[in-house]
């Protein structure tokens, strides 16, 4: 399937080009980042790569060693009100129970099946565990996959009332282009699931499957019927790549420690610790949502409520000022949130 | 640690250049395996490498997919009669019992301790494993790192009394090469310690620790009483990547099947299941030890006892004939086996 995808000329493709020629008539064309005002934030992105790899530089990082990693949910797209996964969850709820009906009275799937959206977002971690458990696993990973594309090719945002992948920061697009122009290897670490993501990240990021890190199932090889083999996505948490799992996960699937982190939320703290922790020239930023208007603003650090997913807490502000870890606010620091924004 | 390996003249470097340039006056210099006898092996490797790179062939392979695996023990190095990495975790148990001195009286490390090898060698694998978990974890991943490169610098191979790092395969060497200068990334996929096998894996076969696969710990962060994190190897088993774990891990860790996998025991043997079965044009070989004068000769294939590591049984002999899996007969195939071979 994920060669349909990418064959095909698709909205995805669009998206990877949009931010060329992007830049206002201030800019200078040769700005890697002309979707960033000329901020403190952009600066430091810009020192650090200039920093680590200029030849002589006493920080310099040979580009064998150039890691950089970046949560997906909050940091590289839209995960407010809810993570864009849980969406497919709950759309595959009516399917699974289709297939299983005795499913339909017990709960959470009652709720869901209720489509009272008041009600489903009040749904605990444990519900969703349940209805994650319930839709995303039992089933081949090829399956998973087909599933996953279709149903990004015709699911909306309802905002927007764009697919999910166009929710993308352009910004981010760039600053992970720029990274790699200067050797650096891009790492999506999620706390989502890691196949999920694997769907779309090479089209949507640049970033190939084997550079995803996310939050992984069980996986089981079998045979069919024929004798033909094929791994099964089971219910099983195999790796929950959220908080001290993020650098657990870094270290099992990449095996040496990032020079620069990007995050947006208390999930991504120790993540942005363990790169700090290194020896050298490192980075970490969080990106903070404070624009109600072209986006969203939430979180208690902006002394807004508490919310379930994404948390930008007050004691995440205080760790960043005390650790040198860079606010990218958004309503300052980006001139353009979305490449499809005029 | 790893820097520290790498910016050294060290042996390794020696190792990695002296494939180049050895072939034999018949051999022309654009021979990607001048190591390799012009056999049907040989050929097979050759094709596969047209075929899936040949722009307007009806199998090529697009680069961004040009994924291939190789087991480690007995198909990229000397496994027998004793995988490297038990070797290193017996010599660690003196070590080891120096700190728990309770260990002393207490079996398997008893027998260790005995230094009769040929009771050492009747250990069974439960033993094995009391014995890799009480030498391999419960310490630092940074820890664990340096007491591995340290090792390997002074440990010497009691038949070649050759560090084992150069008892590498040099056709194998020119195969990693040929196949990345084809745009292939090279992947170990090892039932040996991940961690393990990233130590050299650089330096050794150049393949970066991200690349490579193996049977893999837990792994947790913490604080040291300074604040300052790091990562612990917890005796806990995460992947076992043998057998069927092999396929599980790829997907875990590249999340894609490769077009071409080399192994040479049952334990590669649902690795090689997985590559052939996707679509297009795919390789499986396996590495028949059938050398006993220039390297060992084991394993029922060929009528020979069993080995406790890395069988080659017949019945896996029947699968290959019967999958189109291709045996490399190190007798005739290899022309050369070791660098250090004049």
């Amino acid at each position: 399937m994920h060669e349909i995808v990418r064959s095909s000329p698709s909205r995805f493709s669009l998206l990877m080009g949009a931010d060329r020629g992007s830049g206002t008539q201030s800019v200078p064309q040769t700005d890697p980042l002309p979707s960033w005002n000329n901020s403190p934030a952009k600066q430091a992105i810009i020192q650090f790569v200039q920093t680590t790899t200029t030849q002589g530089n006493p920080k310099f990082v040979p580009e064998a060693d150039r890691i950089a990693t970046f949560d997906q949910d909050g940091t590289l797209w839209v995960s407010h009100p809810i993570y864009t996964q849980v969406v497919y969850a709950l759309d595959r709820v009516p399917v699974v129970v289709k297939a299983r009906p005795e499913l339909a009275n017990v709960e959470p799937f009652k709720t869901v099946l209720s489509g009272n959206l008041e009600v489903i977002a009040q749904l605990s971690n444990d519900d969703l565990f349940k209805i994650l458990d319930a839709t995303l696993t039992d089933m081949s990973v090829d399956e998973f996959k087909a599933e996953v594309t279709r149903w990004l090719l015709h699911a909306r945002d309802p905002r927007w009332k764009r697919p999910y992948t166009e929710l993308t920061y352009l910004p981010m697009i760039e600053l992970l282009k720029y990274l790699r122009a200067n050797g650096y290897k891009t790492y999506i670490v999620t706390g989502g699931g890691q196949d999920f993501v694997r769907v779309y990240a090479q089209e949507v990021y640049g970033i190939p499957p084997e550079q995803v890190v996310g939050t992984v199932t069980g996986i089981s090889y079998s045979y069919h019927k024929n004798g033909r083999p094929f791994l099964t996505r089971d219910p099983k948490l195999l790796l929950n790549d959220n908080n001290a799992g993020k650098p657990e996960g870094i270290h099992v699937m990449i095996g040496r420690r990032p020079y620069a982190a990007f995050g947006n939320s208390t999930g991504d703290r120790q993540m942005l610790e363990y790169t700090k922790a290194g020896d050298g020239e490192r980075l970490a930023m969080l990106v903070l949502h404070d624009d109600a208007k072209r986006e969203y603003a939430y979180g208690p650090a902006l002394g807004l409520p508490d919310t379930k997913v994404g948390t930008f807490t007050q004691a995440l502000y205080d760790e960043a000022m005390k650790q040198g870890w860079i606010i990218i606010r958004m309503k300052n620091d980006w001139k353009r949130i979305f490449a499809f924004e005029k």
